[in-house]
């Protein structure tokens, strides 16, 4: 008999990772295409599995979706700009070909359950996870459990006070300047230099804008939540922004409200290859088989 | 052998509420002092539970303070402007004298859970609480547990985006008017106007402003934890404010996210004489029993 193995499925707006790991993690298969209809993406997404004999699966996917489960609408994609996603049942159609276990939650909370357990967090009883790419997202852990009530959490759409000199009138449909998304995501680098945002120098000062979105927006979270790690992943912020971020939370904070070390706070992701989701996925799997 | 009564002590920056109630949380007793010096104050609590027997206490205190329990000052009051009070060990100071169990939190928290237990979220398993008085105060909790990782909320002190009208300067001596008490507190009534907060017609423009900044903070706590109820107590808002602040929360959300009927999710407490945090206190007093 094979060796059982856990899936993962990293649903993004733009492209599907999907891969298998044996129960310490070692990832066996990995592949991705691109997100083209629910039903072709499906398919693939099958398709791959197919070949495997699967405990359970951890899914991660783009937003907003359905994830409280008492819902009668669990597991299905709700109202999205993207093309025939919305009313989708993402959960019931892999349900139909693979009675197993499964764990369906957004994209950036299988990242923070990656660094919660084997990243940056790993050592912390609660964390909340930020990506600043495409888009901007966020995910709350806290004694293992998700910070989520009746829905997801959307911590992109927070609102920021603007940085007094960034003029930008906002990247966000909905909130234009006023969310942080729309402010600090990824097309906001072109959107007001009309260079795309590889191509800037990592002193320009739109990154220093970035990085005082980023520092309210951790010292939003620590006086909501106070967890014990902040992590800011995705390629828009890099290692060598932190000390700005740092800096940007200290003002913001200005003396009142007692943290640790804010090099040990607000910090990178650890796991390597941009695999916090995967990681966090197959961290899920395993959950779903105990639930 | 006397029936055995539940403690609560509400330590406020000005005044100490002190009661005892039975299992089902029918005050037996309450009273209340001025707050001094510590060891004043705490004299006048214990001689007011040593004419009972007690079975347990909760206490919601005042802030900041330590209610880590692995810490090794839990239970201290931590650095406060408050005279005499930094560095306070207020349980222990109870638990020389009564060795019994006894739940430590934030007076906010206890508020917040006594809306949660008895409230207008009773129904819900998850809510933030807000208090619009003196300062401003938040305590959120999910599936019976506070979120808070390693230190207790300070909401209030998170930033807000400025109403476009609303020039004040600002009442918090540490973030001026970048933060939501310092431009929602209830003196920032006076501040404004120079007319004290009580003798302020309710259509007077500063209850726009500070709708606009509820309403802004409630969008904030939705995206980043989607409670199933947000209640806003204290003096400063009242229920005739509630439509604003709904109203507000819908300009901020701009169709964003989905919501449920926000004359559901944003409303006032439902526990009346301003007796959340007692109720509250009563509650985690059970809990400190059962941990």
């Amino acid at each position: 008999m094979r060796e059982k193995l856990l899936g993962s499925i990293e649903a993004g707006g733009t492209k599907f990772v999907v891969a298998v790991a044996d129960f310490d993690f070692n990832v066996k298969e990995i592949t991705q295409f691109s997100t083209t209809t629910p039903e072709e993406t499906l398919e693939n997404v099958i398709n791959f599995f197919k070949q495997f004999e699967l405990a359970s699966i951890g899914i991660g996917s783009f937003g907003p979706v359905d994830v409280n489960i008492e819902s009668k609408t669990y597991g299905h994609v709700l109202n999205t700009p993207k093309a025939n996603w919305s009313g989708f049942d993402f959960l019931g159609t892999l349900k139909r070909t693979f009675d197993i276990p499964m764990y369906f939650t957004t994209d950036v909370n299988a990242s923070a359950y990656g660094e919660y357990i084997k990243g940056s967090a790993r050592n912390a009883n609660s964390v909340v996870y930020f990506t600043l790419g495409t888009g901007v997202g966020g995910g709350a852990l806290q004694d293992g459990q998700f910070i989520s009530g009746i829905a997801h959490a959307e911590m992109g759409h927070a609102t920021v006070i603007a940085h007094p000199e960034d003029t930008y009138d906002g990247g966000c449909p909905f909130h234009s300047n006023h969310c942080f998304e729309g402010l600090a995501a990824g097309p906001t680098l072109e959107g007001r230099t009309g260079i795309k945002g590889e191509k800037l120098p990592r002193d320009h000062k739109v990154f220093d804008y970035i990085s005082y979105y980023a520092g309210q927006i951790a010292f939003n979270t620590f006086v909501n939540m106070a967890p014990e790690k902040i992590v800011f992943g995705g390629s828009v912020l890099q290692e060598s922004d932190m000390p700005k971020v740092r800096a940007y939370f200290k003002q913001f904070n200005n003396g009142y409200v007692a943290t640790p070390d804010l090099e040990e706070l607000i910090v990178r992701p650890s796991i390597e290859n941009n695999g916090s989701a995967t990681i966090g996925n197959f961290g899920l799997a395993v959950r779903a088989l105990k639930e």
